[in-house]
């Protein structure tokens, strides 16, 4: 395995109230921003789900989950996470990761 | 929106036959191997599942539709995606995706 100790990631899924799919994606695109200097961020990727949309899903990885902690307890917040979560319909979904290797990570 | 014409993404999830996680897992890691010099190809990132053993995530972004379909008609082919099929329990399941921005993309 070329798996790197510590390095984690998660998919987040979030749905949208009714026809805020555009305003989510649109504050989650902010959020990113804000976490460009942020250390440990390695992905941060705003996605829409083609067929569904008020869905969002957020590809994340981080060099640790300190690191990740790290940013929930401040960086997130700074950026602007709390406005995300009042367009949500309700909690959002995540699938935690190891992520191992290939193209695209560090 | 900073979305880029064209760019497409998917989350595939991959199960393993049982106990066979590990070479999934490593076989995976070979393909992307072969797909770091593939046009087109800006995310194949190979990730475990940490409760699920033979479970495995591939997350993938190519720079259009296009790009991914060469790849699927000839550079996943002679990277080794058919030892990996092989070694899958079912058929993968797909979430199709629309990478709009954010910390990771080119």
């Amino acid at each position: 395995m070329t798996q790197r100790e510590g390095r984690i990631g998660r998919y987040v899924r979030m749905v949208a109230q009714p026809g805020q799919g555009d305003a989510l994606a649109e504050q989650l695109l902010h959020v990113a921003d804000g976490l460009r200097d942020v250390p440990g961020c390695e992905l941060y990727i705003i996605n829409r789900e083609p067929d569904e949309a008020d869905t969002v899903w957020v590809t994340e990885v981080w060099t640790s989950q300190e690191a990740s902690d790290a940013a929930l307890s401040q960086d997130l917040g700074d950026a602007g996470i709390g406005r995300v979560l009042s367009l949500l319909a309700g909690p959002p979904d995540l699938i935690d990761l190891a992520p191992v290797g290939g193209p695209g990570l560090r």
